[in-house]
């Protein structure tokens, strides 16, 4: 093949995963021009801070302060952006797109939020916009449901999208510890900011769930429309009486067809321990896709970190980039037109549940919990009674798992229970899903 | 977007995944013409006998049996083949590449063993030859490995990519059968060929090995450079071992960069019980790859059957019709130059093993045994006496796990210890694979 003049590419960012990139676009550059047809050249890197420490693959030479000097630079093909946030990432990334540049972006952030409005952008300009790493970091989650799917219609995805709960989970579930104590670890460690909210609090998975649907079901929904409930409540007593009944709990992100609208949900659930979910450990991220005539699909990964997430935006880098020497954007992301497209109330949403009530331990509590079920016809499959954690003022907690049911009739069951006073705590609800 | 002229396509065979392709060609008509940018139609189904029953996606007008009217149909786009099988598949996609036309094939056969000289054509031609299907029926494996990890480079790739070893391995394993019984049973059901040996003694698997490390690791590699076992002689004394071990039996297709070399081998394995591959069963196929700086990343889902296998077609043919559109091949196929790659000759791959000797129950037995195994220098990890299965006539059976050793190593002391009398059957060994 004839040597083509190198693409011409930007940094926008080298934090973690810039520098990630410039690294593996200097280890793999032989490979890399064999696979794209020409050497990628980095031209400019947009940086803070100058003086920072960084690896010697980001060389001095590149670096600069100056927005102007690299998004005013005619000779660019490709500006990737690995500097997250909404601002001033998202007005950097239209004015190069604006310009005839195509776009590669790691920023989950700024893909959920103006995604479908950059989407747009990149389809009038005939540019693309690339950005694998957003999602599941070096899980193909992107590329599969943009390419690999495209012969068929997706029915539903249950996504284990943050390797921060996944962790968390798994080790209370290992070494049976407490969601705080282990959080402080994770902290530690680096699995966990020293502002958890984001991850364990669901929202992580939530803006990832929304870029999923956009390429899954072609919808453009926002992060609101996502009902969203996180781990903090999640104790030993949970796992305890999950594994009693062959559940795992895993904090899942789902996606559903339903007639004329759309389930979506981010939330803690029960999933049978021999499922391919609940085997997906750590801080490993994992996407099952269900295809109406492609069955089920399952991809795993690592869903963060360095260099994982760096292979990402290489890996679009490459694909940009021989779109460019084809002579032209690809038509990849052109032809992604998310539609408006109705979401189902969650109150609407049924699923089986397992309940837990913390109780005083009198004659009488277990009917009067029963009635309260009964009156919203949501009959239960199992009950046990156990001793109440150490740490509670209950004397004993009834553990139920219950039928198919909406969350609307589960949460008034659940409201009117709550008002007794026989109970020690509030009531729990955390929903299974026989995946 | 502006309507453009339909892609124009034929299919060459109408068979099981020929009809499903037609199928969803139909079902998702609309989507596709979304996703393509222009409506895709059949102009020609090549088939041997036009009177068979079909479905009636498969318009009787777009029948044909004669080659040449496809062929040379110079209104043609897309050349699909579901046909199968060497000849006259392989004359028929270089006359179709000749004339100009891209290609999408779902034919293992044919992409193992001509692969190479077909993708130069292809570049020589400037077309697309995409074949998702031919390994791993749904699962993007191919995609995975040609697009999304183009960023990285492959260390290893551990595949089940036999469904029907799978299935038989599962169903031994939960149902405590032998491999004669569940054949048959998977034989009526449908889960294997009359004629079995394709699958049980691993031939499939290491063609679709071939394919694979043609993308994972640009390696021009032959069948014959494959070692091969079956699964013809696991039986229940090994499983009940390995469980009690913590292991579960997979059948593993296996690439790995060694220095200067590929590892390629295709044989039954003991994985370890909690690792992600040994919770793939039944029919389900899964690809684990290992890229130096990705890490892990599994992939797993229908490795067969109609529809599956008919959405990896069509997501082909929606990619190439793109492709076609935007003026053109795609640059994906045209960048895959695998290179003569040299193979480490098996009797110097090293693994743990398991091993198994069937012994007559006298004095001194283990001695002999262990002695054979020190003289090669394989040394012991863990070592248990079993009473042997109903209908052999040994009295006992020795299974031991050793550490690493080489294949040489291990064949020579198992030649050795063959030739004793006190040996009941041939001694067997089964890889360890710690994944």
């Amino acid at each position: 093949m004839t040597r083509r003049r190198p693409v011409q590419i930007a940094l926008l960012g080298c934090g973690t995963v810039g520098s990630g990139v410039a690294q593996l676009l200097a280890v793999n550059a032989e490979a890399l021009a064999a696979r794209v047809g020409a050497p990628i050249e980095i031209r400019h890197i947009l940086v803070r801070n100058p003086d920072a420490e960084r690896p010697a693959a980001c060389r001095p030479e590149w670096l600069t302060t100056d927005p102007e000097r690299v998004l005013d630079d005619p000779e660019l093909d490709v500006v990737v952006e690995v500097m997250g946030g909404l601002e001033p990432a998202q007005q950097y990334l239209s004015r190069a797109m604006a310009s005839g540049k195509s776009v590669v972006s790691a920023n989950k952030l700024l893909l959920a939020k103006a995604g479908s409005a950059l989407l747009a952008q990149a389809r009038e300009a005939s540019v693309d916009l690339y950005f694998e790493a957003a999602v599941g970091g070096g899980i193909p989650v992107v590329r599969t449901l943009r390419e690999a799917l495209t012969g068929d219609t997706v029915a539903s995805v249950h996504g284990i999208l943050n390797g921060t709960c996944n962790y968390i989970l798994t080790r209370m579930k290992r070494e049976k510890l407490g969601f705080q104590e282990v959080l402080k670890d994770a902290q530690e460690l680096g699995y966990a900011e020293a502002n958890p909210s984001m991850d364990v609090d669901g929202h992580d998975a939530a803006q990832k769930l929304v870029i999923v649907s956009r390429l899954a079901f072609g919808a453009a929904v926002e992060e609101a429309e996502v009902s969203v409930e996180g781990i903090r409540s999640i104790d030993q007593l949970d796992f305890s009486f999950a594994e009693r009944m062959n559940y795992s709990i895993k904090h899942l992100a789902i996606g559903r067809v339903r007639p004329g609208a759309l389930e979506l949900r981010v939330h803690p659930a029960l999933v049978p321990s021999q499922s391919v979910l609940a085997n997906i450990n750590d801080a490993l991220n994992g996407v099952y896709i269900h295809g109406h005539a492609l069955g089920p699909c399952l991809l795993v990964g690592q869903g963060a970190g360095q260099m994982p997430t760096a292979v990402s935006v290489v890996s679009d880098l490459v694909d940009v980039a021989r779109n460019r020497l084809a002579g032209g954007a690809g038509t990849a992301t052109r032809l992604i037109e998310p539609k408006e497209t109705a979401v189902l109330p969650v109150a609407s949403v049924e699923t089986r549940y397992y309940l837990r009530f913390d109780v005083a331990d009198d004659p009488g509590v277990l009917g009067r919990v029963a009635n309260a079920l009964g009156a919203e016809k949501i009959s239960v499959e199992q009950l046990v009674q156990e001793a109440s954690p150490v740490g509670t003022d209950a004397a004993v907690s009834i553990l139920m798992l219950t039928h198919r049911s909406s969350q609307g009739a589960v949460d008034r069951a659940l409201a009117t229970v709550a008002k007794q006073d026989f109970m020690r705590g509030a009531p729990r609800r955390i929903r299974i899903e026989d995946i």
